[in-house]
Order: structure tokens, then C-alpha cells, then sequence
């Protein structure tokens, strides 16, 4: 049972809550004990004193955090800048009206039903956040993360430049010809020093199913490939299509995407929530109460005082505040200097070590769903070297008369050809682009069309955080700045995906939340 | 666009009814013309003085045959023999019941809204199935045909043997070490012959990448292999696990069935409708008319006559005819023969050589998602090469409270293993096998089953057909057989997917449905 070891992360992190009064003892089988939803039901402990919170940010990490601590009976109040909750979760539909910082104003005109989610839009299986789907009853579906039917466009110096290529045509050739060279080099007895004869024999099996070789150990073609001509019935066997050359394969870099479909937290099966992922937060704030979090709430102010912090804002044009006797802050780390605190010097130095990341996305709706009438493709993304990036297919609304397609989901310096444009520039773009791997029909049947770019959004001003000498990574990484962080600052707690090991994920977010509740919880206990 | 070539293919099939107006011209765009779904509204012809079609069988071909003949303004009658549509595609859930021939009767108990498909489960992407769902209207979604967290269980002469290992592991590791040795081999020249330094270099990046390889070129185990403890928040890095070594997952074949999830028909995305796979053929059933349809309608005889085919059959105890100008017989090939008829001895000969396939499944429903809550398991399958051969997990009902488990889907050799069983052993057996690969809870919390083997069920008698001398595959094959059935014998057409190159997949009983349509039009058409 060895392979299952990597399911129990969830476990960990509700286990230590369970030894402060806020899980229940461990269930009759020891599988229970390793993994325990959250659960409304479960909670044993109460606050001690009536103790207030006042928590800074309604998106995952802040609603995360308000949830569990009222269900530990803390007093809590959610103070939260937007209209919505969610934060960068952000699931854009008809009605929605977004204006860029310098930028113009943009309201959404999709068919009733339709949507993109502009920020997050996947959940990995072992994430946290599907637990939390369970908890507040939020339906999820399957998100399609691969497709052998979507395309790969990528220029290079051969014959392939340029074309647009089925996944699965890619996969066949590279794994055909890999298989093929290895088959080759073993045979030869070049690998003799590291293989046994009977290693020889069980990887020869292995690559001769894997790379589909001709019982001379060649790659020759696949049905994998796919057809010109479907097979169908009577002696219509269907027409296969022909391999690229070898050296054109491995030049062009057919297979340089492969390796994201096995990656930890982008593998098969991907879940994502029925109607958008913005419906989590939307049952969070439901769950919670809508009488304990603020919108439109404007920090203006974050002070540790003698024996709580206030917190100042404005709402409705009015200057309010708020005193609690605790604060957590998950206000992005790059925006947390633009309001007045009496934070120590290390500290705000610390914060700006997190740098934010460019990236955002387009939605085009469209009145026809070619990519599923004319190229057979239900989800999953085409990738290519262009700016786009990749175009995302909607993983709703299959085989009904309209969709809405991501255009371009970009990040770094790819998203800065787009990022700086109008959106009428970003859809001209990222139509030719598209029209360059998808045919001209990407360019007909348009609707309406949206885009955002994170860093031009109001009260995020970044897609997610990179942190200065860790590399680009979606984890986290232990740079003292990184580590100060994790620490309270007297009475004020900061959370969020920034301090986690799961950057730009709701999971990242959420184990943050949990880990402050929990500290939180255990002062409290403790004094 | 070289790679979009491998969508064309309903379009031909289409096309050619195109010439016999049995749809429309082409739309105004060139890709109009390459794909066209059926649709209601696209007659612009009908049949030549009012023919009458008698339909034998009301699963895929009978009910695509009869549907497609309706809209051409043929009068058609379907006798199904069952008291329900759909043939093979048999979605079992509460209320069903069966009794096997020579065993007993099972009435299922599944709780409201569970079901599992003990028949066709699955739609690849390029099949004209998802044409149909669109024209008649039946919802689809994602059907999770591959799976990272799901498990691969084997016997083998290794450390690994019997060990149960993530998908995700065993990937990761087979990968790595595959690139490890192909590296290897490059660097020391040994593929110089065939490999150019552009080639090399190329080569070296792609298996860096996808091999996850070290500064060194070894692979020495990856976060793609997945933790033992999930990464979380702060300092929580999690915990990696360790790789197998490289002769132990050469040899143990952890990789034997990686090809499944790029064969043509098998890669994601794969689709199915919302609520089983026989809301396709009830669709039919309300599109063609029930008035149109006898169910409980058991064919005693088929006779070519002067001018048209004669029927008998027995419905309700009484013993009723009927005479159509045609016929087509959907009736599995190995059951032809069981009723009177008039067909040439080389064709009842020929029918003979369709030779029935031993297949079932068993459905498990638990009152406890333990694959969701435990293994992080949203769909998908686990494999084994125990008798049982996969488990596959439910792609409905996510995060809810039970839900239903193929135990097993066995073929072949390995089903003769269940085949003979009773209902009770074979669930005793499967949970044996189940336990051995997932564990004790395996075991636990099971609120009911229902099993079935397809050669014990009355009217199939045979999962699908494999065609004498034309080996083991899923495809038709040009034997002389295969080849006179064809063609029609006088008024009488057969059609099923054991006469087309996708046996046992609904794609193949509709394009034969369509193929005879076509040909019983021209000659109408011609008359």
C-alpha cells in the first residue's frame, strides 16, 4: 500500500488542530484518524472569552480563516475591499464589470449560464479545497486538464514549424521514436554495464507496447496518431495519418509540454465546481454569514495597540473602524504598504520580497462550438510558443450552442504583450494568434470577449507572488523574509497562498488560514 | 493544421447520405462540409412511396436505423425483445433486474439517482456518439478514463511485487529511469548513427524534462511521484516519496498498461451522458415514437418473402407477424440462428464466425466515498493483473455520501473467473481482490451489488464479437465473413458493431446503422 502514503497532507494539518479542542478524536479506523474532512459537526472547542477577530481579505485566506474560527466561536468580521467575495478567484459571467488600474472599464455580456474563472480554474485531487467543497456542499465536476485531441504549434528550424498537431500525434511520435532509440541502444548492448538480460527483456516488452514498435524494434505509424478518416463501419477502416521524421520530432520539441500532464498538482483527474470556482466562495460567505463580512470595505489603516489591533476603513464614503482583539491580514503582501500600520521595519522590507507575477486571461464567447463540431475537442488546452500561451477549452455547456474559450492564459514575460494593451488590442492579438493554431474559425462566430490582467486589477495588483532569491516557483521557499512572515507581529497574523508551499493555489491559501487559526487558537488556549 | 486531419471522419460517412438528400448541402464554410452533425432539421428528403422498414433489435444500430429511416419518412416498426431500450448499453440502478440464463435473478437496490453502465461506459471524442447525444439532446459530461492517484497492482519476480503503487509513481518512475537510460546511451555515442549533435541536444533537453532527470542526468525520484505527507502552508514543505529502483520497476511492469491512455480510442477527454449511458437510447426511443417500438417483442422467425421480409414474434403470449418491404437485423449474430429463417446456408455459416466475447462487471455501491476521502481518487480506474483487472470509480456524485464502484471489468480468460459464479461469490471474490489492492476498507461499509456476465445474458449472449481468424481486436477485420454480411440477402440488411472497425464501441453499431441506411435509400432510390 505503499503508493498511498501521499494522500494523508490533509490529515497532518487537521490533526494538529485536533489536539486544541478543534477536531474530534480520531474515528474508529486508523484511515479516519490519517484524513478528516473539515466538518461543520466536528467542532468540540470553543473560544475561551468571547475573543474577537478581525480578519482583513474575504478571498480563500481570509474566508478560510473566518470560517473556522467561528465555528470555534470567535467573534469574527471580514473586511473586504470588492463587492465579491473571492478575491483572485474570480469567476467572470454576464453583469461583471471590471476597471483595469489605468485603464478602461469593461463589463461582461455572456449568455446567461457562462462563464470563465479569471483567476483560479483547476483543483488537484489531494488539495485541501476539495474537502471544503465537501463541507460547504459546493458541487464539483471533472475539469479537463489533457486532451489528445487539443493541439501543440510551437516554430522551430524543421519541417513541423508552425503546424498545428494533435496531442495525440506528438505523443506517438515522440514516445514511438524514443522507445525506438532506446530499444536500439539496448539491443546493441550499449546499456549492458547498467541492465541485466533481464532488465533487456522487460523494458524490450515494455517499449515495444509503449512506443508501438514494429516487431523489428521501429517506429513506423500508430493508429495513436489518430486518422485522416475515421474508422467506421463495413471496410471503411479509416485512413491513419503519417509519422514526422525523427529528427523533426525531437528538433521541433513536439514533446515539450508533456511532462505538465504528470506534474504533482496538474496530473488527471482535476476537479473544479459546477458553475464556476467563485461558488466555494459564495457558500463560505453564506456559511459565515453575510452580517460578518464587510464589502466594499477599504483598509486604511492596520495598528497593533496595546491590547488588540484597530483597523480603520472606509465603506460607503464613510471613515469606520475596528478594534478586535486579534487581526489576520492576507492582504497581497505588495499592497499591505499602501495603508498606514506601525508594522516593524523588518517587516515591511520583508513584505516587498514578495514580487508580484504577470499573468491573465481572455475569455471569448462564442455563438458556435467549432472546437467540438469541427476538431472533436471536449476541454483540456492547445498550447503554443506564442504570446497566448495556450487556449483553454470550456468544460461546461458540452454540446450546446455557444462557449466561451480562454484565448490566452500567459504568465511572465509572455503576458507583457498582452498586459499593456486595451482589450479590443488583447482579443485582435490573441484572435491571430489563435487563428494561427486553431484555422480561421477561431476568428468567426465571436460574441463578446473579457480579459484581465492581475496586475492591473484593483486590490491585487499581482496574479500571484514570486519570492525574491527563490526562484520562479509555485512554492514557497524559506528566505528569511519568507519566514518572518510566518510569524505574528505582536497581534496581527498574516495568511495567505503567498505563505504556503502551494503559491497561486486555493489549497496554498486555505493550509495558511488553518495554520494561523491554529496558532491563533493556541495563544488564546495558552494564556 | 496537419493535425486536425483526424476529425474528419463522421463527415464522410454523412456525406455520402448527403447525395440522397438525406441532409443538407454544405454549410457556407469548407469546415461546414468536412463535419456535419445529424440533425432533425436537416431532411430535405424522403423516402419514394412510403416504404415500410421492419427493424429487428432496439439497441444502438436497431434504434439509429430506425431513427434515421424516420426522418426519411420510412414507416418503421422496432420489435426489441427486452422490455427496454439500448441493447448492450445497459445502465443498471434501483428497480433493475436480471436473471442470468442457467442463474439467478438479481433485483438491484441502489439507492435514487446510482447506477453504474454494466455495457459501453464511454465516448471518445471523434465518435459520432457525441453527435447524437447533441441532436437528440442528452446531456454529457467528463467520464474520467485516466487517473493519477488511482493504482497499479502486480506480481512479479521483484520488490515491487504485489505492492500497490500510484499511477502517478509508477509513471514518474518509468519515465525517469527510461530518460535515464536514453540519456545514457546518447552521451556515450551510441545512437551517433542515427542521431545528429542538433538531434543529441534536442533529444538531452526533452528527457531532462520529461524524465525530471538531475543536473547529471539521473533520475533520483520526483515530486511527480507525489508525498507522503502534502505540502502545506509555512515551513511544511511536505514529504517526498522514494523511487523504486531501476531494475525493480523495469521488471515489475508497472508500466504495461501506460499505452492504454494514448491508444485512439481510450485518451482523455472521454466523454458520457449525464445519468447513464442509456439516456442515449431512451432519447431515441421518445425522438422515433413508442408507438413505433414493441418491446417484449421476441422474434420467432425472419423470412425473405416475394417482396418484402415477414416476421414473427411473440409479445404479451401471443404470436403476431409482420410484413415490411425490408429488414434489418440487429440481432447479435450469434442468436440468428435460434429463429426460423431463409437465409442461405453460407450466410448462416458466415454468422458463425462471429464469435461471442465473455465480458462483465460487478457494481459496488458503498455508503462512504473512502476512494475520495482516503485515496484522493475523483474517477478513474486502478489496475491490476488480478482476475478483476480494474476497479473503476465513479464519475457521478462527487463528494456526496456513497456511490458505486465497478469492482470489476474483466474480459476474456479473466472473466471466465466470474462468469460461472454466483452473484454472492462473485462479489466475495471481486472484494478479495479489491482488498488486495486498496485495502481493508475495500471491504467495508458495502450497501449492495449486482453483477453481470454478457454470455449469460438472455438476447446478447456475448459482450461483443470477435470475428474467427481476425485475432483479438476491437476492429472489424476483412474475412470472407465478415465481408458477406455486408451485403444485404434479399430484403434483409444486418447491421451492429460487429460489423464495423469499432466492435463493442456505440460509434461502430451507428455508422453499420447508417452504412445500411444509406444502401436500403440508394436502392429505393434507384427502384
Amino acid at each position: 500500500m505503499r503508493g498511498l502514503g501521499a494522500t494523508g497532507g490533509v490529515g497532518l494539518a487537521y490533526g494538529a488542530m485536533s489536539t486544541l479542542g478543534l477536531a474530534p478524536a480520531a474515528g474508529a479506523s486508523t484511515s479516519a484518524a490519517r484524513f478528516q474532512a473539515p466538518a461543520m459537526g466536528d467542532l468540540i472547542g470553543k473560544a475561551p472569552g468571547n475573543r474577537s477577530v478581525v480578519v482583513l481579505g474575504g478571498g480563500p485566506a481570509g474566508l478560510c480563516a473566518a470560517y473556522e474560527l467561528g465555528k470555534a466561536g470567535y467573534k469574527v468580521t471580514v473586511l473586504e475591499a470588492r463587492a465579491r467575495p473571492g478575491g483572485r478567484v474570480y469567476s467572470v459571467r454576464g453583469g461583471t464589470s471590471e476597471t483595469e488600474i489605468g485603464g478602461e472599464t469593461q463589463t461582461c455580456t455572456f449568455a446567461q449560464g457562462h462563464f470563465y474563472n479569471l483567476g483560479a480554474t483547476r483543483i488537484p485531487q489531494s488539495h485541501i479545497t476539495l474537502d471544503y467543497c465537501r463541507e460547504l456542499g459546493v458541487e464539483i465536476q471533472a475539469f479537463g486538464n489533457q486532451n489528445a485531441n487539443t493541439l501543440v504549434n510551437y516554430n522551430s528550424n524543421t519541417l513541423v514549424s508552425g503546424q498545428s498537431v494533435q496531442y495525440r500525434a506528438a505523443k506517438a511520435d515522440t514516445f514511438g521514436y524514443m522507445s525506438e532509440l532506446l530499444q536500439k541502444a539496448t539491443s546493441m548492448g550499449a546499456l549492458d554495464t547498467v541492465l541485466s538480460s533481464d532488465d533487456k527483456e522487460a523494458l524490450s516488452s515494455f517499449l515495444s507496447d509503449f512506443g508501438d514498435l514494429s516487431s523489428d524494434g521501429r517506429y513506423v505509424g500508430s493508429s495513436r496518431r489518430g486518422y485522416s478518416a475515421e474508422p467506421g463501419a463495413g471496410l471503411n477502416f479509416g485512413t491513419e495519418t503519417q509519422p514526422f521524421a525523427m529528427s523533426d520530432v525531437i528538433r521541433s520539441g513536439l514533446g515539450r509540454n508533456f511532462s505538465f500532464e504528470f506534474g504533482y498538482d496538474q496530473a488527471m483527474m482535476m476537479m473544479t465546481p459546477v458553475g464556476g470556482m467563485d461558488r466555494i466562495y459564495y457558500a463560505f460567505r453564506d456559511k459565515i454569514g453575510t452580517d460578518k463580512i464587510k464589502f466594499g470595505a477599504e483598509v486604511t489603516s492596520m495598528t497593533n495597540v496595546s491590547d488588540g489591533v484597530t483597523v480603520a476603513y472606509t465603506q460607503d464614503g464613510s471613515k469606520k473602524s475596528i478594534t478586535a482583539d486579534y487581526c489576520i491580514c492576507t492582504v497581497p503582501p505588495n499592497l499591505v504598504g499602501r495603508f498606514e500600520n506601525n508594522l516593524p521595519s523588518d517587516v515591511r522590507t520583508a513584505l516587498t520580497a514578495a514580487i508580484p507575477v504577470s499573468s491573465g486571461k481572455l475569455g471569448i464567447e462564442y455563438t458556435r462550438r467549432w472546437w467540438e463540431t469541427e476538431d472533436h475537442i471536449y476541454g483540456g488546452a492547445s498550447n503554443t510558443d506564442k504570446d497566448i500561451s495556450q487556449i483553454m477549452f470550456p468544460y461546461d455547456h458540452y454540446g450546446s450552442d455557444r462557449g466561451v474559450v480562454v484565448g490566452y492564459y500567459s504568465t511572465g514575460k509572455r503576458h507583457l504583450g498582452f498586459e499593456s494593451l486595451t482589450h479590443k488590442q488583447r482579443l485582435a492579438k490573441a484572435v491571430a494568434e489563435g487563428i494561427a493554431v486553431h484555422g480561421d474559425k477561431y476568428g468567426r462566430d465571436i460574441a463578446s470577449s473579457f480579459s484581465g490582467s492581475w496586475r492591473r486589477m484593483k486590490y491585487s495588483e499581482g496574479a500571484w507572488m514570486s519570492w525574491q532569491g527563490a526562484g520562479d516557483s509555485h512554492g514557497g521557499a524559506a528566505t528569511p523574509e519568507y519566514e518572518l512572515l510566518l510569524k505574528p507581529v505582536e497581534r496581527i497574523y498574516f495568511a495567505g497562498d503567498h505563505l504556503s508551499n502551494a503559491i497561486a493555489w486555493q489549497h496554498g491559501a486555505f493550509t495558511s488560514a488553518r495554520d494561523v487559526v491554529t496558532a491563533l487558537h493556541q495563544r488564546v488556549s495558552a494564556a
